[in-house]
């Protein structure tokens, strides 16, 4: 590493995280929309220039915000991960810890959450902009499948990480429009789907089964390309 | 009927008309955020009080757009509904009629589809406002049920229509990101769901999924209830 630039860098990197922050700030004081970058800028101390180096649209510190709480979630779900080998404490430990580490986030304006469903937002699940995350998060659901002492035939394997990121979107659509108190309801409802997932995978070998697992997979694979 | 009245009533439905046109034609042309409700108004030619006697708010002609591709999505399946038994083909011709029907809307601003992941927003599928159209669309689905040869045990009939409403909500969000030409993509998503659909209904009654079957059946009815 080039010594000289490292002050630069760190220099940076705290030019960064300070637009983060007082975005993150005023976005709860004053709801998404009507925040501006202008604003943001001069709450972080930094010139409007600046902002917009690090974070080409308001859009962009939402998706920081997303890999944020990522960050967030790995570090939560690791030492379960490390221990426990039963694939559905696994599956239910690691969705309910999406949650659980989003909570402190749940009254953030829904504006910020409804962007998901809009295809010319760079926020939305299926876009370009968000792929490197998406990626990150099949990859986080291969390695609760595969690091559990679950035997599950090779067709399953390949596609179950995806279709677990569909159902960790449907948890947080359920959670978002959860208003039971500290998200309770979302948490049974996670008891009872990893329970119901887990069940389903071990039926998925029965011969008069068979079919429709194929047809299932091969619609994940689909949909999972064609978006 | 007060006759008195019908002329004061009609010309109130020419003017709610005349500002639900008007509103679809600015979103189309400005976007959905660069409407205003004065602008609307001015388009329709009626003053801006009067815009707000017929919609509270922007989002409630957006609830009125929804209401009218229902009602274009029931003249569409009439004609099917009426004479088709087979269920596949019912469920099949209903959800296709669904995103050919909105087709002419596909490049709307996202923004209008957006709102439906936005907790406060009244076009939330689960809220208040939207509960009226919502167990409309509910009803249209125990009609294709019911309508229907196909032999089920009744907790699925009892619990099938609302699980069809939020396979069509999946199918839709779908087709919001569907690039294709035409959607043909979407149009073979419907054909494959559709067909895995009435395969796994025919399949409920096996001992061994019984207990699955329940388990879902009661996931349906808990989160239909808890929204």
């Amino acid at each position: 590493m080039n010594t000289l630039l490292q002050p630069k860098t760190l220099r940076g990197e705290h030019s960064r995280a300070a637009i983060f922050e007082a975005a993150l700030a005023l976005f709860q004081e004053r709801g998404y929309e009507a925040t501006t970058m202008r604003a943001i800028a001069e709450r972080a101390g930094v010139s409007l220039g600046s902002s917009y180096h690090y974070f080409a649209s308001k859009e962009h510190l939402v998706l920081e915000f997303y890999r944020h709480t990522h960050q967030l979630h790995l570090a939560a779900i690791g030492p379960l991960l490390a221990r426990e080998r039963d694939l559905a404490s696994r599956l239910r430990g690691t969705i309910r810890a999406v949650v659980v580490t989003c909570e402190p986030f749940h009254d953030f304006p829904g504006a910020i959450f409804s962007t998901v469903a809009n295809p010319v937002s760079p926020l939305n699940p299926f876009g370009k902009e968000s792929k490197a995350l998406r990626d990150e998060v099949i990859e986080l659901y291969a390695e609760v499948v595969k690091g559990s002492d679950a035997r599950l035939p090779d067709d399953i394997v390949a596609e179950l990480p995806t279709l677990l990121w569909l159902y960790q979107m449907g948890i947080l659509y359920f959670w978002i429009f959860d208003k039971s108190p500290g998200r309770l309801r979302t948490l049974e409802v996670i008891d009872q789907t990893t329970e119901l997932i887990v069940r389903l995978l071990g039926l998925a070998n029965l011969p008069v089964l068979r079919g429709s697992r194929k047809k299932i997979l091969g619609l994940v694979r689909s949909v999972a390309q064609g978006t």
